[in-house]
């Protein structure tokens, strides 16, 4: 049985203020409050064997929280986890590399995550799964086979029930 | 926009010490347990207009511990949530009755409360939501129409996330 962990970036400065959206970064009260999530998950004891981010900077830094305060010591990025990526292309990278794993957090977006969470336990998307900044989802997935509409729904939080 | 709280009745004696279970009562570690969920939910700032549980005595017990604690000044029991309660019958239940209502909480029992849920946000049960004794849900209905298929999960989580 293998544990996945969503995760939804922290607080980002406005579009407006950034040409390239990738470049938006985490403002100050994002960090904090990705940091004050971050810290809670480890309280609570989770551990991933792999953080998996996409690599625009908002996310990104997620990430670098997550892994600064100890939630895992391997950190990569993925283009599926981008905005643009789709959740089909991810499960052939999953399939390949699921063995002999525990647990595995996804750093990413909205809507994509809440969506993705969607399809891995009901099967569709429908976009009913409100997944605030800092949010955590919680999905089991089964040990064999497609996780495609197989998968439970055991956590979601927002980051206001969690500090 | 009604706020729905939708929680598990507690640890309960085993089915072998008990010739009816609608007597069960909760154990004293389910009590204890579920005392620190309503704690939490208390400091989280959570607030119900109305408790309306499931007569059996292991949920009875549990709405009365989120009373005691200060989560609402108003209880009732309600046949629907009996574990042959169906979701139909109490939403014609909630359509008289949700006027003027923000918060209710519905304190019952598994697979029932999960496949409510389900049906609320996604129209249909798959029983994939895995919902832990003194677990909570939070589900927020539309304003009009049916919220069947149109409501928007936005909290799940077990006792040992919020304690």
């Amino acid at each position: 049985m293998v544990k996945l962990y969503l995760v939804r970036h922290g607080i980002a400065a406005e579009r407006e203020e950034y040409t390239e959206d990738a470049l938006r970064p985490l403002t100050s009260e994002g960090k904090q409050k990705t940091k004050q999530v971050a810290q809670q998950l480890f309280k609570l004891g989770l551990r991933f064997d792999l953080i998996l981010t996409s690599p625009l900077v908002r996310a990104r830094q997620t990430a670098d929280i997550l892994k600064a305060i100890g939630l895992s010591s391997q950190l990569e990025e993925s283009t599926h986890l981008t905005p643009e990526g789709d959740i089909y292309s991810w499960l052939t990278w999953w399939e390949e590399w699921h063995q002999d794993v525990n647990s595995l957090a996804l750093v990413g977006h909205e809507p994509n995550l809440g969506e993705w969470t969607e399809i891995l336990v009901w099967g569709e998307a429908k976009g009913n799964l409100v997944v605030k900044k800092a949010g955590v989802i919680g999905v089991q997935l089964p040990k064999d086979g497609s996780p495609v509409g197989r998968s439970l729904l055991f956590w979601l939080t927002p980051p206001k029930f969690l500090l």
